[in-house]
C-alpha cells in the first residue's frame, strides 16, 4: 500500500490524500462501510460500488467465528468470497472481543473469550490475529489491541496501553511476512499522557498507518475531539490516520479538520435498516405519516439509485410492510449520502474552502444525530 | 390486451402464445412471480427483469389494506409506485379473503372480513374490487370470486359457483369502463359438473381470459390434474388460460401439456428465503454442511447473477448469518430457474419436442417437491 498527501488545508489540519493498493486507488478522506460478516448489510457489492463505496471494512472477529478464516482462504480469500474486487480493510477483533463477547480473560498472550454466537471458548492473541488476517487477505490489516471502556481508570488504561504496545510489536513481526499494509492502533482512553505514550510507542516501531481506537465507547463529543487532537500531534504527518468506529457526518467533518483520513461506522447501514435516512436537511424518519402520500424522493437532487426511482410514499410502504427491499433501498441512499459527503469534503479541500463547506453544512439545519 | 396462439403441440394441448399489453409483449406459457405488496420479496424490479421476469402479479387484498389503492392511484398507479414498467396482473382478493382473513361473512353483495394486519373490518364485493383494481392500474385484472376449500361439500360449492358467477357478471359490467383486460375465475371445487357449469357460465359472458381458481387449497395432485383437464374442455381455445397459485416445476410442465398459458406461485421466492434452491438435479438446501467449503455455484452452467458471482460456501455463510443478501441472491437464482424453465418449455413447443423435454426433465432426477 502506498499513501501520499496530495494537498493540505491552510486553515486547519485537513488533507487530501491517496491510497494505492493492489485492489485499486482511492482518495482520502474516505469512509469505509462495514461489511461485518463479509457482506455490507442490505446491499450487493455492485450496488455499494454504484453508491460510491471504494473500500469496505470487514470484521476479523466475526469472520473468524463464522465461517472461519481457513474456509475463506481455501475459497480464494475474502475478496473472492464476498465478490468485492476493491480494497478491503480488516480490523483486529480487539473491539469486538471487548464489546460482543462475554467472560473475557486477558493475559499477556491474548484474550480468552466466549463466542457471542454459541458460547464456545476461543483465544485471540497477536499471532493468531495476524494469521487470521493473512488468511482473509485484506489490503489493510490492524494490530490486535485491548479496547478500554470510557470510564476506565488511569492505572488500568496505563497497563492496557503497555499490553497493546507489546501486542503491536508482535503483530509487526508477524505481519511483515504478509505483504499487507499494517496499521497500529493507538489506545490510552481519555488520558492525554497515555494517548501520547501509546502513539509514541507505536510510531517508534514504524507502521504503515495509525488508527485511533477506543473512541466510540461512550465518551462525550468534546472529550473525543480533545483526545483526537492530542493524539494527532504525536503521529507522523506522512502516514494515513484512521479514526475507528466514528461516526456521524458532523463527527467526520470535525475529524477531517484535525487530519483524519479514514473512517468506518455502522451508522449509514444500521440507520437505513431502522428507516432513518440522512439528508442535507437532517434526518428523515421514513415511517412518519407525513410521507404517506409523498411522491417526492428522499432528497431532491440526490443522485442515488433510490432517489432516482422511488417515492417517499413507496419507501414508507415498504418499511411498514417489512419488505426486504426496504432495507436495501434505504441503505443505498445512506451509503450514497456518506460517499457523496466525503466527495464534497475532498473537493472542498482541493478548492481550499473546507471552512466554508463546513459552515454551509451546519447551516443546512442538520439535526444533531 | 391481445392474445394470439402462435403454435399448438401435436401430441398434447400445449400451445405457444403471445400477450401484448400497453406495458409490453410477452410469450406464453409464462410464469408470474408474486409481488404481494408491490414488491417481489427479496429483489428489485431491475434484478427481476435481469432474471427473465416479464410480468408480475400483485395482490389486490394486500395493497387495498396497505397502503391503500387510492394512495397508489394518487402516486400515479402501481407501475410507477413499484418502479416496474412491464405488465402487471392483479388478483381480485378472493383467495386472500378466504385464506388470510378471519371472521368472514359472505352475502350476495360481497364479503365482510377482518384485516389480517390490524383486525379492522372491511368489505369487498365485485364493484369495490373493480374500483380497487382500476386504481392500481394493472394490465390484467381478475373477477371477484369465492374460493372454496378442498373439502367443501357439493351443495356449498354449487351455491358458491352461482355466487361467483353473479359477481363475475357485476365485475364485467364495472370492468368494461376500465380499459383493462379482465379474466373470469372458474370455481367449482373438485366437482366436474360444477367446474363445467362455472366455466360455461363465464364463457357465455365473454372474458378476455379465464383462470382456474381454488386449485392450490389442499387437494391432491391427481384431483387437481383431473379438474384442470375437465375444466379446460369448456373454455375457449383462443383465450389465455391462467392456473392460479400453481406451482412446482412439475405442476407447471403437466399443466402446460393441458393447455395452461399462465402461472403464478410464491414457491420460487418463498423457498429462496428458506434457503431452498431449485436446480435441474433437484432441490438444494443451502444450509447443509456439505456445502460449507464448496466453491462451485448453486448450479454449474446456470446463467443467473448469483451463480455467475457466488459460491455455495458463501451463500451458505450468508444464510447462516441471516444476511439480507442471502434472501436476495437465493431469490435471483430461483426466479431465473423458473423463467429459464418457461423459456425451455416455450422453445420445446416451438420445436415440437415438448414430450421429449418433459421426459428429459423428469430423468434429471428432480426430487418430488
Amino acid at each position: 500500500m502506498e499513501f501520499r498527501v496530495l494537498k493540505r488545508c491552510k486553515s486547519n489540519n485537513a488533507r487530501l490524500g491517496e491510497i494505492v493498493t493492489d485492489h485499486g486507488r482511492l482518495e482520502t478522506p474516505v469512509f469505509m462501510p462495514v461489511g461485518t460478516s463479509g457482506a455490507i448489510k442490505g446491499v450487493s457489492p455492485g450496488e455499494a460500488k454504484d453508491a460510491g463505496v471504494e473500500i469496505v471494512l470487514a470484521n476479523t472477529y466475526h469472520l473468524y467465528l463464522r465461517p472461519g478464516h481457513k474456509l475463506i482462504e481455501n475459497i480464494g480469500g475474502l475478496h473472492r468470497f464476498m465478490n468485492w474486487s476493491g480494497p478491503i480493510l480488516t480490523d483486529s477483533g480487539g473491539y469486538q472481543v471487548y464489546s460482543l463477547s462475554k467472560l473475557r480473560t486477558i493475559s499477556p498472550d491474548g484474550v480468552t473469550f466466549r463466542s457471542h454466537l454459541d458460547g464456545s471458548t476461543h483465544f485471540l492473541g497477536p499471532e493468531k490475529v495476524m494469521e487470521i488476517q493473512r488468511s482473509l487477505g485484506a489490503d489493510i490489516i490492524m494490530t490486535f489491541d485491548e479496547c478500554t471502556p470510557s470510564g476506565a481508570e488511569h492505572d488500568y488504561v496505563l497497563a492496557s496501553v503497555k499490553l497493546t504496545e507489546q501486542w503491536a510489536r508482535q503483530c509487526l513481526e508477524e505481519g511483515k511476512k504478509n505483504g499487507q499494509a499494517l496499521f497500529g492502533i493507538v489506545q490510552g482512553g481519555v488520558y492525554p499522557e497515555l494517548r501520547e505514550m501509546s502513539a509514541k510507542g507505536l510510531v517508534s516501531m514504524g507502521f504503515d498507518g495509525y488508527a485511533l481506537g477506543g473512541l466510540s465507547v461512550g465518551e462525550d463529543k468534546h472529550t473525543r475531539e480533545r483526545v483526537i487532537k492530542t493524539t494527532m500531534e504525536f503521529l507522523p504527518k506522512e502516514k494515513p490516520m484512521y479514526l475507528m468506529g466514528v461516526g456521524t457526518p458532523e463527527d467526520i467533518i470535525e475529524s477531517v479538520k484535525m487530519g483524519v483520513d479514514m473512517f468506518d461506522c455502522v451508522l449509514p447501514t444500521r440507520n437505513a435498516r431502522n428507516g432513518m435516512l440522512f439528508t442535507n436537511k437532517g434526518k428523515l424518519v421514513i415511517k412518519n405519516a407525513r410521507y404517506a402520500q409523498d411522491s417526492s424522493p428522499i432528497e431532491d437532487g440526490c443522485g442515488c439509485y433510490t432517489c432516482s426511482h422511488y417515492s417517499r410514499a413507496y419507501l414508507r410502504h415498504l418499511f411498514l410492510s417489512k419488505e426486504i427491499l426496504s432495507f436495501r433501498l434505504n441503505t443505498i441512499h445512506n451509503l450514497y449520502y456518506y460517499t457523496h459527503l466525503m466527495n464534497e469534503i475532498r473537493q472542498a479541500i482541493r478548492d481550499d474552502r473546507l471552512a466554508e463547506f463546513s459552515h454551509d453544512f451546519y447551516r443546512g439545519e442538520i439535526e444533531s444525530l
